[in-house]
């Protein structure tokens, strides 16, 4: 093994990110984390972003300067195109690298279950583009809801159409809801924003069905408040530019969110790894992929099943618990000990509705209503990457909760050419 | 007359935002602002985006949410069409509207001089999609050079070259001297990022041609600390991808910035109004079109002369005063008084270079230094739309000063699809 054990890291993300601080003492391992992207992103805040309340650096930094102080670690921005488990090299596109031990922490995007040309009409969130864009469609249909002199073309351009109930899409569907009752409804002259129709489309029996059956009534309840409408076991048939298809029946509407799918990064499946239905890779009580010892998998792309027990939910804390797990798995192997086995410690779980409500359900304890959503705040809070960016969210956050108002309400376009645009 | 003058504004940036705001009070008017974008922008803090200081929401404020209160105003997110002088109304893409005063305030951007081909490798700076554009590649020149093993283009990714050197170039050139020396240092392994070149290129004799020669030295002087060459009396002859040519030499640089040339709007050229070289309409001493009584132009698609002086400059302080003087002859029509002529204050102006330096001058008085730096400081926030945004600008400041760090350092593409970004 050498001197210093080479440790890959591909993704930083949660698990990628936890996986590297935790070996931050460890001088016997030097680390390299690769990324596509240059910035580490506190996912459970994007939605905040999409509605207008952050600013896309209040939940972003910068990976190279998350962990600028650690040592033995080098960030490099670049591509991952084969891992070659025999030779222990992974091929990017900046060059190969050779590994002691290997972390696949590459995270999921949104699937639309085969029918991925409606991507264009309701865009998933999983990037910082894809939360200015989605903020772009929302504002915007406000925008032109009020100089449009069609009462139909109006009525579509005020409906809102989230599709999938889980924490997303009900965190979603509840901004929309409270931007157009308290946020909007002072600024603008010909429509009343306060009419616009938000509408949870869920395939399953209930919203938020990892949660309670009273808590998930409560979040209903909460929703409605804010003029949210939950269709609960319809089911989405086709989504075009004119709105979208529930069993049959057209609902007109401009602007389509995506909230309903997830799909593992396609990897573990290209390298003949075992996966399961949403294409994440099957691992073993150390969180190695069966038959490579020193391959891991961890976070939203790893399938951690213990017993009979359904697979751990792709969420920030298993991500994190399983990014110090890889962490303590190398230090065991580096101290000639046994493998340490993956134990999820559930802290339990929550979603917001709205400006000031949520549900929180830790073991057999429950919250809702306003207590739950300062449980909320606090959490989240201490949990955001960086002492400028909690400052900042929580100064964001008094802000609009005094003022009503929100931060970001900006429409940008994806062209910054003037003379392309000029000729086209 | 009727009862109430119909006032339409194109544009909302400082010269008509301050126009509408001017009318706050007068109920004798009723105004619709029209503007391709749904926020008034900042642009003297511009370059702070493009530098990954600030966040673009800290810059920009939605134009409905700023006139909110005030009820004589409806806004309107649109392009402007036609202006059709004889019936008194402007076309839009949203319908027609009629006008008793029309203020045209469309701004100017920016101009290569007949060569619009090198816009794609030598962004200018006008809009936050251009900030964020410019922020993208001076980032990703650091994140190349640290992956890439070729050191000819090692030197090419860390060669930033400014066209351009007033207050926007120097601005520009300054930030990306800072960041190289300061902020980015401690985060790259492979490269020291302080070897990174930055070069000024000015067609003309000196640096801030605006400001008195001491001054202009003295900026010279600082951004040499920066590890900003200045290159002036040099004309930029060719851009391409692989850098730029300045009198036949070649110089390679992965990075090219245009801060050079200005272009008015070109509706004033379209309408036939008489206009100079830049494009900028030609009005009389009410800002009123020469032969249109009704029609006024004000900011930087004016041309305002008095005398034999020149031309006005295109910074805020004279759109905001040129609004303000729409404001006022309406109010003099009004009240059927005489109109007043316009008459610029001339409140000095200042450039900053790098993280505690300026050069300011106001009349005779001239500041540089630290202390002027603070003088920018104080201007800057002072006139910065809405409180939020001075909070949270103030604070970002802070944060960066005392840290050195930069709060927005993210790299972002302007796709948002993952579909068809895996299909391609």
């Amino acid at each position: 093994m050498g001197q210093c054990s080479r440790v890959v890291i591909i993704g930083g993300g949660f698990a990628g990110l936890s996986a590297a601080k935790a070996l931050a003492r460890e001088r016997r391992v030097s680390i390299t984390l690769v990324d596509r992207r240059n910035h580490h992103l506190f996912q459970p805040l994007l939605y905040q972003v999409a509605m207008a309340g952050l600013s896309p650096a209040d939940i972003a930094a910068p990976i190279r300067s998350i962990l600028s102080k650690q040592k033995n670690v080098s960030v490099a921005c670049g591509d991952l195109q084969r891992v070659l488990p025999e030779q222990n090299q992974v091929l990017t596109s900046f060059g190969t690298l050779q590994y002691d031990y290997l972390l696949l922490a590459c995270g999921a995007m949104h699937s639309y279950f085969g029918h991925n040309d409606w991507e264009e009409f309701a865009p998933g969130l999983k990037t910082i583009e894809q939360a200015t864009e989605i903020r772009r469609r929302v504002l915007e249909a406000f925008e032109k809801a009020e100089i449009t002199t069609d009462a139909d073309e109006r009525r579509k351009l005020l409906t809102f159409i989230v599709v999938g109930a889980g924490p997303t899409g009900v965190e979603l569907a509840g901004a929309i809801g409270e931007m157009s009752r308290f946020t909007l409804s002072r600024d603008f002259r010909n429509i009343d924003s306060t009419i616009a129709r938000i509408i949870l489309i869920e395939a399953g029996p209930r919203i938020l069905p990892m949660f309670a059956e009273q808590l998930s009534s409560r979040a209903m309840r909460d929703l409605e408040q804010l003029g949210v409408q939950t269709w609960t076991s319809s089911r989405v048939t086709k989504i075009d530019d004119s709105g979208v298809e529930v069993s049959g029946d057209r609902i007109h509407a401009s602007t389509v969110l995506w909230a309903a799918g997830v799909q593992a990064s396609p990897l573990g499946q290209q390298m003949g790894f075992e996966c399961d239905r949403q294409g994440r890779v099957l691992v073993a009580e150390d969180l190695s992929v069966p038959g490579h010892k020193n391959i891991f998998v961890a976070g939203d792309q790893c399938c951690f099943k213990s017993g009979d027990q359904p697979a751990l939910p792709g969420v920030a804390p298993v991500a994190v618990q399983q990014g110090r797990h890889f962490a303590s798995v190398i230090r065991a192997d580096l101290d000639q000990k046994t493998r340490p086995s993956f134990h999820y410690f559930d802290k339990g779980q929550m979603a917001t509705i709205g400006r000031s409500r949520a549900i929180a359900q830790v073991g057999k304890y429950r919250m809702s209503g306003f207590l739950a959503w300062v449980a909320w705040l606090v959490v989240h809070i201490y949990f955001l990457t960086g002492f400028r960016n909690r400052l900042f969210v929580i100064l964001s956050w008094a802000w609009s909760f005094l003022t009503f108002r929100r931060g970001a309400r900006l429409i940008l376009t994806r062209r910054w050419r003037l003379f392309e645009e000029a000729n086209t």
